[in-house]
């Protein structure tokens, strides 16, 4: 973790920063290992300072490493007391992550000398590639993620509702060990499974229609994130064409990806295949993201995508046709990006049929 | 739910605006039913837009309310679109709730003879009193989170892990139609009980020791929050002690909650129970906080909090006892406020042993 924080204090000299202010929950749990505090001030020299309320100072206090704890009173502002800190020092520039603007406005006040600079790619771009110890959480988040996939085939059937499988996935990872849920599981079924981001409703779930699971488990404060689409019975000519051209689509994606490849090139992959049959318009999201401490981190995978694949990212391969008032699929797996291959970090075994 | 967007450019008056961007989700989702959407322009005269990504723009436009839905590019920016959108009309001056630094940055250039004023105030203070269909929404809730109350009482004994008793309860409150939960399940046992934010770990539940359980179900995006402690067997002399001072704080904040009255009056019935008990440092955090679309919103308790509280307003009742390396002590509940008394939406038994 003295690492992460050192990889920090290195990217200051391109652009000319004294210091860092960390404002962001889960860039102060990468950097000190603890949760709960309000704010991180780490100079180029001396000390880095965490700044927290009484209400979490004895849980921090055990937890934090790298850095000094200073306990704050209730209503102080961590941000002004990091600037009365900073203030004598005469600092030229210093960076931050994601301040409100309201913080931001006082900081400017106080801090006239001092330029303040939006960087909270500093930050993604060292968390994008994951240390040893960050794959091996991510990996046992897969594998109850994995374990929730399991649950919810055995309980789908006609006329369960959809948060009733909710429950099923949720209570079957929770009880190996998940820390809650990456993210809201989503179990959209029917007509319902055309909106990506459907979530799950008392909707009963029918035979022959499409449902989409998204899903995912946290270990050690790390998440995984799965998608996958099944039917119970028999599914008809169209859903199976439909079905077979995301799952193509996503093992084509996940072909390319390795060290060095365009994460639009990741995309475009995909994206071909959808296109070349005939579903091009419903593809109507980028092909995938960064995961992490956080669900949606960096890199990301879409046609805009600037960043280049790195070995130690995870990231997620997920192509989907949505097609309103009929119905959705979508293939989701959380990709470990090596030197020269990629690897499913989530096994879940991709079959659209559930007798 | 027109009428919640009337009482916000009702309050432009007041600050002088033209008009206001809503950025934050839950107020987006206040204002207009839908979840999923980037960023909403509300002015005083002519039409409300809400802006959506593809990925979500079908279920926007299937449940947003008093609104233009405007579908956005993958990688268009939501404020840069609203800046162009209002740049022809000339307004001097605009709220918004809460953008982000960069955001809020390259709309001050785009718009440079409008000023830019932070005002999440407006907002927070019509949330503050919940409507008679949301306070619906938390009762539901929070007979869901006694479920979940129930569940830990059948779960914990002597040997069982902190997140066993968490996934019982998660999914009780699952099964009974809560969506998801309303924030992270705690169960903090032994003298992880003096973590007022212990979270769940794989430590076993002992006999005799303090177990702090505080959960919440969630029901039509509205939640709710309760804290109970309990111990397995007989608690000693000085747990009994401790327990009864929490117990007694709770009740007397309790009684003084009615409109009209002062937040930080409520605070003080509770912490000078404490005090005079002699465990006044050991309550380390407010009483309370309102509940509602977010798990903290507007009005806080605490000794400077400066609302009064009113009828409608949604707080918890909150008070604690924290001894590091010993253990803590917290009973809470979800209280709505009218005009003459308080009412309590949560209703578990405060009961310290477990046979």
């Amino acid at each position: 973790m003295r690492s992460r924080i050192r990889a920090l204090k290195d990217s200051f000299e391109k652009k000319e920063l004294d210091g860092y202010i960390v404002a962001n929950e889960s860039n102060m749990l990468y950097f000190t290992g603890a949760i709960g505090a309000a704010g991180l001030w780490a100079p180029l020299e001396g000390e880095n300072v965490l700044y927290v309320y009484g209400v979490n100072y004895e849980s921090v206090k055990t937890t934090a490493k790298n850095c000094q704890v200073e306990l704050m009173k209730r209503n102080e502002d961590p941000f002004k007391k990091i600037a009365e800190h900073i203030k004598p020092l005469k600092l030229k520039r210093i960076g931050f992550d994601d301040l409100n603007v309201v913080y931001y406005v006082k900081m400017r006040k106080a801090l006239k000398e001092t330029r303040l600079r939006p960087l909270s790619k500093l930050v993604q771009e060292i968390r994008m590639i994951k240390d040893p110890t960050e794959v091996d959480s991510i990996k046992k988040a897969a594998e109850l993620t994995d374990a929730g996939i399991e649950a919810a085939v055995d309980a789908i059937e006609p006329g369960v509702r959809e948060y009733e499988v909710a429950a099923e996935i949720e209570y079957a990872m929770r009880k190996m060990g998940s820390e809650g849920v990456a993210f809201d599981t989503q179990v959209a079924s029917g007509t319902r499974s055309a909106f990506p981001h459907g979530g799950c409703t008392d909707r009963k779930i029918g035979k022959g229609e499409f449902i989409v699971l998204d899903l995912g488990a946290k270990y050690n404060n790390y998440r995984a994130d799965v998608s996958r689409t099944f039917i119970v019975g028999k599914p008809s000519p169209k859903q199976k064409r439909i079905y077979d051209v995301v799952l193509e689509a996503q093992r084509k994606a996940f072909e390319t990806m390795r060290a060095g490849v365009k994460a639009r090139d990741v995309d475009a992959a995909a994206r071909k295949t959808i296109e070349k049959a005939g579903f091009g318009k419903y593809f109507v999201h980028g092909l995938g993201h960064g995961v992490g401490l956080d669900i949606h981190e960096a890199p990301s995978l879409n046609p805009e995508g600037k960043e280049t694949l790195k070995a130690g990212n995870v990231v997620t391969d997920e192509p989907g046709i949505y097609i309103v008032d009929y119905g959705g699929v979508r293939i989701e797996d959380t990709v470990l990006v090596h030197k020269d291959k990629a690897e499913r970090l989530t096994k879940a075994a991709c079959e659209l049929m559930i007798e």
